[in-house]
């Protein structure tokens, strides 16, 4: 069995916590986890949910059911075995601004260091094994030391990052109990990225996965560089438009979250094709019919032998949130199973198939196909999977 | 150098051979050439073109640079160098049928096995290394065991398609002047996929590498497989037409050569996946202004996790011709090399990644992604490439 | 109300019937039908089914409720009123060779003439208004004069399409009641264009409508034609693909049937253009689970200002029998209307818009934009609708 | 002979510029020019450019051949005639902030009431007939009277924007000349809708047609949603997508000037389906490599009968620049006839065809189809064209 605390409440967890009750119940097949087709110490139906944290006031104190109901009910049937999980309230530090009125946090009522011991203490009571990062894209930036992340916590900050503040509670709660744990951070920002907080988990004897869940167009993006890299073709321009109608693509119409993902997106032209070509990758809009199920607009031209030209458009409808749970049914196996085998800090045969930004820090982005068969490997070498 | 005869004086050889020179003199760069990057123990501009065949009475007698004005110089300057090789009579087996009118053929003239002695003869004069052929999709068949084959071309047979023809004249060749070749299958006529042929190589230590160069969408559609294949998605259907102007095109809307296509387009799909999802992938029509420049149109569905769908759509405008070509640029060198390090027979380690259908017979298709690295590792072992 | 028999109870006949149904229920909208924004004499609600035709044994004798529950239930709830009208077993003359095995066709048990009586006589009963067509493409051919219609239907020649045959039945009903009725034609057999039956319907007070109803790619490509035209711009070539699941796409995979299209599809482009570029516009293929929502590719490219060129690319995915369907609640209305304002033989102001081979014979084809506005036009002189 | 003075000497004007003359030589067909297949009063032929105008210090003093062989010889032989031409200096009232470094502009140095006068002077000796307004898209704003126009630019306040001033200018000149003239504003500047410039036009006899050329993507989108309206099907939202690589593009990163056209470009949603569902439509993005010829991406979906939905993608490449010079090879005619047969202010059946954002203000955006119905009734009216 492993447990696991979700962190944000959002699509992306209903979509993870209300899939892995209905494949526990053989309702539906395993599509989208992409280590489903081998055996693995962990299987699906060991995946259990203790708690789940938000800071909406419209979801803290409600159960997991009811939130679920209003956020995929469109499209999923939510299992009533959801109503036995409350949402608790968590810590935002401001991360919701314009997206959210008047979130609570309970760094609000207690200052950031004691709503740190209070979670801390939620978790000695009940005892998680990994915990899965899902909150909405916020600002945040790496500390690189692991004393000045302390401190800048300690201080009531408002600098550091919600993520960092999970972050650096789930390692004393490590500490503490003296058991190491894995922190899947699935968003942008920096964990697995910052050299502070790997050398922490390092220290707790746990791992943090991480950053930025590789969904969407970027990994087929990376994975079509790669095709045309080993053709020698010289590739001139891509663009790849993005527009959703979920609370990603609202949130990333304030400017600095949008830089966020900018910054993971263009990262992997240049890693894969040895050269940077001018491209224009991000997130373009926010529009609400189109819910979860984006529209992706890609085109691209490429110089072929003899310097002709040729032109590639690719126009597609894909689901966000289901996409990286699926990814996260992997994650959270993988994170147990590593901690068991004594892995501590980051993983960057893991990170690179599953993550946008795999850390640590000044990792290469590969294409996904490149960094799946490395995965395989390591995975048979650790005897995780055997073939 | 790599002395090299081509058969089949089509766009293809025009952009192989006006590329190089191209190359050779400076003009342009070395896109499309898959191993462009790397070290090899011979360059592009050792590649030498000392003859050329073909049975079309409107090119046999011409100059390669007459040939290529003609069919190319509406997108590239053909050079004067081209001048110095005259088209040579070669032999057709009926292969034209419905596409050129009264083809010649030294067949018809001196009967079969006359006319490979008189090819076996020129060639002992030429000394080629390397033959490359790329004459229009025939219709063919194995033949399985060599007796077979040699009986059947002893009987001036009509059942055994020039591809043939032409593979067991250049073994005759390597045997007489006892000196092994490489022989570049680039058509779909199953060569690397015939033991007969296979064999018969081995026997004079010659190589023969194919069948059917991987350029277009079949290639793309194999890495968009194995990135579904991947993450464990469920691919419900893909649709693939191609349509495009040159004769590749016409002669495939002859049903009986459509067949041979469609053959080798469909079984890359159950090999990646592990599945057979319906697919409907085949060239679709001929429309003349497309020219060289085929219209390519893709479309798939696929199950995300929680059961939910997908769907991408593909448009891509891709020129043909010099995309094999640069395939060619390689595999010519690859040869030679290969001949040169004593193997003989067929490798499969480099038809995976160059060719549709890769043989030997039975061999499984992989994403070429994956053959990629497979092919990379396979010359860093043989020394082919340092790095 | 509208008595209306229908003539092939396929997925149009029960996208039709369903919607009518949950349209009086006030369960849905009245999207897709063109005029409902306007008042007309007969509403939706007029509309009844009175009797439905079909020869597959899977069909004859059970209700349309079985029907339509095995044919559209994925997608459409099947409203229980349906279980009142039973299929009644009608003609086919030969025209679902290969697509369903052992039709019954009442021509068989006892000829085609005596056929032709015994469902006149039906109709006696019936007292029906207007008649529906939607049986499967069939091949067909005009017969030009009365006469020989009249010779091929008493000779029991095979020559004669079921489609003729119905509406011959249709012409000798409304004789023998002395009252006029409408007769459309939602398939390509050429009934309004053939001067045949148009004369036919002239002499009885009737009108047919037809032929082969403006839904999926064609009426889009007539309008981006169109828009092109307008500008002057050069159109260089126009691919369009066309691929379905349903029994259509099924039935076109035998040669004879898919000419049919081919030549209504066509002839659009140079009527619109005025010129005629090459084209390749036909129903490409059939895959199942595309089932009724087709897969469309189109690509075009046309010269500018200064001889620049443009491309455009298209990809669709089109629900087939609805968007038809929608199109016949206008049509059965317009028929009843038109009968009762004292029309006969065909009504080009109406085929125009609705049909891909509007009639009569060598009637032009127009950008369905232009054609509305001379409905509009053509409805408001004959005080049908009041704006 | 229709004398022509040029105010921006960007794409467009050379565009117009070179494929005027190229048509003049025979080189070209009149391709892009709507009503090239039509008899008019003028041909193409008696277009003669007289005067250009600019700011760009890179520009001024040069001549048309110069600035154009630097804008458009990559894809257009520019015609040694175009050295007669000199590009004078104008008036920017600062609208290149941002784009341009250290603009000329005579308002600088004589103030802005002063530059009108010199300009003014000019025409009266250069006796231009008809004015093409193309400078770069800029803020505007209407002064709805020409008391607050005339006080505006009398005071040289930095409100009145370029397009503004030039057009005042014009008047003076035909007021001065007792000569009605044609001002065509082509870009998003209100002046056909400003009740101040279309009063001040009908003071002189004169005519302003405007505003915003309808080219790109706008007209396609307007036409395929009239499609849409007439089958009255339900559209839930538009995505369209654009991106380009010319100064038009790059100015459109800077925010004020986007939302010009972003208002010109949703207006017509409502106008053509009588509802306003969710949009996306805005130029996107600036990227170098695509040139002039924009990448258009496009997404919409409707509700068919049955309310079932349908899809729709359009990806295309278009040349930006020759679509609008082509428009306006008929705008000067055309304005040139109205003002000889005395029309004057503005006219709505020529800007409804012709422009994005017709004027008068509050005038109704119909799909381009329509208007051109209508644009030929209105020249048949007037003995413009016979047919």
């Amino acid at each position: 069995m492993i447990r696991v605390v979700i962190l944000g409440q959002g699509m992306v967890a209903c979509h993870l916590m209300v899939g892995v009750e209905r494949i526990r119940r053989g309702e539906i097949g395993k599509y989208g986890i992409p280590l489903a087709k081998f055996k693995l110490p962990y299987d699906v139906d060991d995946i259990v949910f203790i708690a789940s944290y938000d800071v909406d006031p419209a979801k803290v104190g409600k159960t997991v059911y009811e939130v679920c109901k209003s956020l995929v009910s469109d499209t999923l049937p939510v299992p009533e075995t959801l109503k036995s999980i409350i949402v608790r309230e968590g810590i935002h530090q401001g991360s919701l601004h314009g997206l959210v009125e008047n979130p609570l946090g309970l760094e609000r009522k207690y200052g950031l260091w004691e709503a740190v011991e209070r979670i801390v203490d939620e978790w000695k009571k009940l005892r998680p094994d990994v915990f899965v990062n899902i909150i909405t894209t916020e600002p945040a930036k790496p500390f690189y030391t692991i004393e000045k992340l302390r401190e800048a916590i300690k201080n009531g900050s408002r600098d550091v990052s919600a993520s960092h503040v999970y972050a650096y509670a789930a390692a004393l709660y490590a500490m503490d109990v003296g058991k190491g744990i894995a922190f899947i951070n699935a968003i942008p920002s920096p964990l697995a990225n910052d050299p502070a907080v790997v050398e922490l988990f390092e220290e707790t004897n746990s791992i943090v996965l991480g950053d930025d869940g590789a969904t969407g167009a970027t990994p087929l993006t990376a994975d079509l560089l790669e095709h045309m890299a080993e053709r020698n073709r010289g590739v001139e321009f891509v663009v790849q438009f993005n527009i959703g109608g979920n609370t990603d693509f609202l949130s990333l119409t304030i400017p600095e979250r949008n830089k966020m993902k900018e910054y993971t997106k263009s990262s992997i032209v240049e890693d894969i094709l040895g050269y940077n070509p001018p491209t224009y990758i991000k997130p373009t809009g926010y529009l609400e019919p189109l819910g979860d199920k984006k529209y992706v607009a890609m085109h691209l031209e490429y110089i072929t032998f003899n310097e002709l030209r040729d032109s590639l458009f690719i126009s597609a409808r894909i689901n966000d949130s289901p996409a990286l749970a699926g990814l996260l049914v992997d994650l959270i196996r993988l994170g147990k199973i590593a901690v068991e085998k004594g892995y501590k800090g980051t993983i960057y045969e893991i990170n690179a198939f599953y993550m946008k930004k795999p850390g640590p820090i000044n990792a290469k982005s590969v294409a996904k196909i490149v960094a799946y068969y490395k995965l395989i490997d390591w995975l048979k070498r650790n005897n995780v999977i055997i073939q």
